[in-house]
């Protein structure tokens, strides 16, 4: 399957001064040679790998451009084939024929992500680096490309590899001290290899309790704004936009799904979902949007933080009690913030009610501006715990990864729980199979279902 | 004004697998190592030009992006300046990211086309090699983009040179037989200069007469279909779209300020303008569009051609007389070509009495699809007449280029009549600025505003 020779645009899609045609496998160069005539008569390979060669396009009939081609020779490549990169103009029609003149000379069209998942699968990166520049291409916010290029330098995985050579290790003294029951070194003894299986197992659960915060960095926290009608909700989503919008929303073609506004704070996004109207043109269908519409987006799985608006102008009342109630009920694996809004009229309302049952809140002016820079410290403060990890990249920023880890620390449990019980043997076992969730977070022993998951996210061309 | 460092983004903007940014102008190189590292430790120019560098990418904070960085020097690089490529991934965020990173360290932001300005200036690229830099990026047709290559290599600048030069030695030779009147030199004789006049403007109009061709494959055909309600617009419209549509159609963001739709024919794009509703999904209001409304699109200038629609199935009427009327005071400078629909239906139509003031048609049936192919070819041929001269990219395609040899046309015959009046003095300084003209088709010569206005057409990074 990886043994025939692929090829893509790889610049996005649409105008530009130039383009880029990405071709890789074995024969790419002799394939290029096809399509691509050096301006000095030469042929490509005349040229050393790496160096940019000025030259002309040809399809079957005709001149279509001019560009540079660079290639570059296995193992010393992005997909670690051979593989050349051909330069063009970036025009919509003459991108699409020079791809077609190669894929006419016996290329294929890369499938979505085919090329990092070919440079994953000859060794050139681990399953965490390609997983991050995915994340670098779809990246919205500051903090999320610069944690994404540290995990696609490897940052994560140097941390996954520390913790497998000291679970190597232990198994290795398990074993020693099984194989050699009479030799009494200390390093074989119980206490001991209790001590360090509970050392890693630690090392792990504080690798697993950086997720929150590497998730919320990489992918953005996707927020629910909810409240009564007439609690100023449109006015507070605007407040909150006023703030320096994620560069990523005014760019045509980038839209989701479900149709959504993001703020950025301090590099961080924070996606408001547009349920039924939180956008700007739409505001006045906000207020008319009841609790009872968005109850289900606050159940909803992905939903990471609910702001539960309350009307400081006016008493409590039963629609108020409904959404605390709602709320306890059905958010609980959620962060929930209470804002109360319109400070800057009279207060009628009583803040501590709500505070007892949802946690300590900010009092906010839409009108003003008043609290909302506390607000979104606040925020940040809650899902970025680990500000240093962050930086180093030495966080966790996926389900997939979490899931390994979780099931690691569970193997360990159980490890621990074998050797107290003096069967060793067993021990052992589980250790190898914590060995093994481990080395899934980064390695090819991942499920190959998995990386297929993975790879079939990326853009093609990439 | 040129000896600053600029920057842009010269890949589409957009999400894709990689961007490039371009850095041009002298130190561009010592700018790029203040935010590229090269993975080796080396520096940038421990490496040669032109040598594809893998590395880090840093902004003031911290890393941001790995990728490859090319660079070139001064004059052999594109814009004939120190340049640099550098290659990241290609997200939104990171690739502007990326540029702050080059703009803050120095680089301002390009103008739109100031890359391809910059190689023009520096003497790199002629003008019209420039312009059809430009138009490979915008073409749409298959046939635009292989003329545009052409004559991106120069072929219009050749073809202009060789008549440069040709009027070189005759002023020359006019020169001397001012000079040296004793002489009786064959080629400085009265008859002869007349005749390598005559000659060179022989090769002028006949470039001339290469206009239509060129602009028609270049720019594509600006196409009116007109007709009375019911005639069958939108059928015929719709059986034109039902060859292969052009590729350019469907890509967001490509969109015109008027709404239009192409069809590709032999590789020329007919374009189908939108006059208040040609498009498939607003069918309805076609017919709805009388004569009257699409008599103010038929006498606009970028209208070129003109399918006037008749039904065969319906005796002349008014509205039929009022349209051939229209066309016969307002279309003189456009093609105006007679299309007699139904033809699956019995004819009550005298095709011939609209033929006797039209100019002869085609009988199409947009039900049965007959007549369509044949209409198409009759379109095709009757614009482009010139085929062979197309496509060794000996055609003028702009008004520019035409206005200039026009010019020299009109400079060349003013010449004649000067020199067989016996006034080879006048008539000399007319050829030289029959010469001038001619040389502002493709170099510095062309008045500076006319420069600025060819390259800010472009888009920034180009």
């Amino acid at each position: 399957m990886l043994s025939d020779i692929i090829a893509a645009v790889s610049t996005p899609r649409g105008q530009g001064g130039i383009a880029v045609i990405r071709v890789s496998g074995r024969g790419a160069v002799e394939l290029c040679e096809k399509v691509f005539r050096p301006k000095s008569g030469k042929k490509i390979t005349d040229y050393p790998p790496r160096f940019s060669v000025y030259g002309d396009i040809f399809d079957g009939k005709s001149l279509i451009d001019s560009g540079m081609l660079t290639y570059y020779l296995a193992p010393k490549s992005f997909t670690g084939e051979d593989m050349a990169e051909i330069s063009c103009h970036g025009g919509y029609t003459v991108t699409a024929m020079v791809l077609s003149a190669v894929l006419e000379t016996g290329a294929r069209m890369a499938e979505a992500g085919e090329f990092t998942k070919r440079a994953f699968v000859n060794d050139k990166i681990s399953l965490t680096e390609a997983e991050a520049i995915g994340n670098i291409l779809t990246a919205e916010g500051e903090r999320a490309v610069r944690l994404s290029a540290r995990h696609a330098d490897g940052a994560l995985k140097k941390k996954t590899e520390e913790l497998s050579e000291e679970l190597i290790s232990l198994i290795s003294s398990l074993y020693a001290a099984i194989d050699y029951p009479e030799e009494d070194l200390e390093d074989m003894a119980d206490d001991t290899l209790l001590e360090r299986i509970e050392d890693i197992n630690g090392k792990c659960k504080s690798l697993i309790s950086t997720y929150k915060s590497g998730h919320a960095v990489a992918y953005g926290i996707n927020t629910v704004i909810v409240g009564k009608p007439n609690v100023g909700k449109s006015s507070f989503f605007n407040s909150l936009l006023s703030a320096k919008k994620a560069i990523v929303t005014d760019i045509p073609g980038t839209t989701r799904d479900v149709l959504e506004q993001s703020v950025e704070i301090d590099g961080v996004i924070l996606r408001l979902f547009d349920t039924a109207g939180i956008r700007e043109d739409t505001a006045d269908e906000i207020e008319s949007m009841g609790v009872d519409i968005a109850k289900s987006k606050i159940s909803e799985n992905s939903t990471e933080l609910v702001l539960a608006l309350f009307d400081l102008s006016r008493e409590i009342d039963g629609s108020d009690r409904e959404m605390i109630d709602y709320l306890k009920e059905n958010a609980e694996a959620k962060i929930v913030i209470p804002i109360f809004t319109k400070s800057d009229e009279t207060p009628l309302f009583d803040k501590s009610f709500v505070e007892k049952e949802l946690g300590e809140g900010y009092t906010v002016s839409s009108k003003t501006g008043e609290g909302i820079e506390a607000l979104k410290k606040g925020v940040i403060e809650r899902f970025i715990t680990e500000d240093s990890a962050v930086d180093n990249g030495e966080v966790l920023t996926n389900v997939r990864q979490l899931t390994s880890l979780k099931k690691t620390v569970s193997a360990l449990n159980e490890a621990h729980r074998l050797v107290s019980d003096g069967m060793k043997d067993m021990g052992a076992m589980e250790l190898e199979g914590a060995l093994n969730t481990l080395a899934e977070i980064d390695s090819r022993r991942a499920m190959e279902k998995v990386v297929n998951e993975i790879f079939s996210k990326f853009c093609v061309g990439k």
